[in-house]
């Protein structure tokens, strides 16, 4: 297998974390995104979309995606178990690691890129072959959307050591990784809100937040 | 168990037709989104963000998130196999289906929203505690994303029958409940993708299309 991967880009890193905590070491070419080395050639003929990461299988099979990347190194090294131990739990990482996703991931991008110069005329992640420009209002509805999120973490771990009960699942890694982007826009989780610091300083400091 | 659902939303109807292919009833509460009963007591006690739909099991425990849902009936009802039969098609569907999700679903509701003066404070599905208003730019830009993703589909139904292979999977029924879902903005399949007409054909006549 070979993984393409961008190290200080935030979404890459929840595949690099799954891998971590697996034990596994994947063969692994870096791309400069700062230097737009995903939006061109030869990394466009890997993924059309310039999007990272993408796995690439011995027989050459690809597919981008975090999730399904980690769902297939999963089938390969199922120990430890980072999808859920039960259906129910395994509904359950389903269900919060979206949303980790959209109200994190995905909001805090929206916050981001579409305030920063680069991203002026690529509003969405990837190479589109047309011009997607910013739209500026997209600023405030991510910030506020973290808001959101933070209400709701605070809430869960407040019953809960991780998000998903007892054990450490994806959706910590996902939460885990959209909190540490949220510092690019300068957004930490709140002081009052006691349980998610309780809850980041543990994961943080697992060896495979180095990642 | 129970289901919480709308028969007219475009988001439920993937679960609906999932649970239809598996041949599977479940116990259905219909909401009524024109009047708002997802968006306040009792539902906002089943489901505090408003969203549909949300699956309750019998002790008690919900989750909403449709490929959450979908992921634990398929634990319980194995057969068919709508989520990949190996490793490698199960990392297909679940790039594919977060593709057509994201370029299809999402889109559209972005195009469908921000210019519909029902959603002028309500931006994100759901019901948000405070208000989230219309970014109309988001029509264009949903738009031109439905576009791109009408030029990936017909290059991968020119190789194979369905999006994953020679299965129909999830990722056809999220593809197709986007499909129909842009009927909304006015946005069909273009005349000139004979491919994605003659896959729309085959998914469309299908009993679960119904659903």
């Amino acid at each position: 297998m070979k993984f393409y991967d961008c190290k200080m880009a935030p979404n890459p890193r929840r595949a690099r974390i799954f891998l971590a905590e697996k034990g596994v070491t994947i063969p692994t070419v870096q791309l400069n995104i700062l230097e737009g080395e995903n939006l061109r050639e030869p990394y466009l003929s890997v993924n059309s979309r310039g999007l990272l990461p993408t796995l690439e299988l011995d027989d050459g099979t690809r597919f981008d995606e975090v999730m399904a990347i980690c769902r297939y190194i999963d089938e390969l090294y199922p120990m430890p178990k980072l999808l859920g131990r039960t259906p129910i739990e395994r509904a359950r990482v389903e269900s919060y690691q979206r949303k980790a996703e959209f109200e994190g991931m995905i909001a805090g991008s929206e916050a981001f890129r579409n305030q920063h110069a680069n991203f002026a005329e690529r509003s969405i992640p990837g190479a589109p072959r047309q011009s997607v420009p910013a739209i500026p209002d997209l600023v405030a509805r991510g910030r506020q959307t973290i808001d959101r999120f933070h209400a709701w973490l605070e809430a869960l771990l407040s019953q809960s050591e991780y998000l998903c009960g007892d054990a450490f699942t994806m959706a910590d890694i996902t939460t885990l990784c959209a909190v540490d982007f949220h510092k690019w826009i300068e957004v930490s989780i709140p002081a009052t809100n006691t349980n998610t610091l309780r809850w980041y300083q543990a994961v943080a400091a697992r060896p495979s937040a180095q990642a």
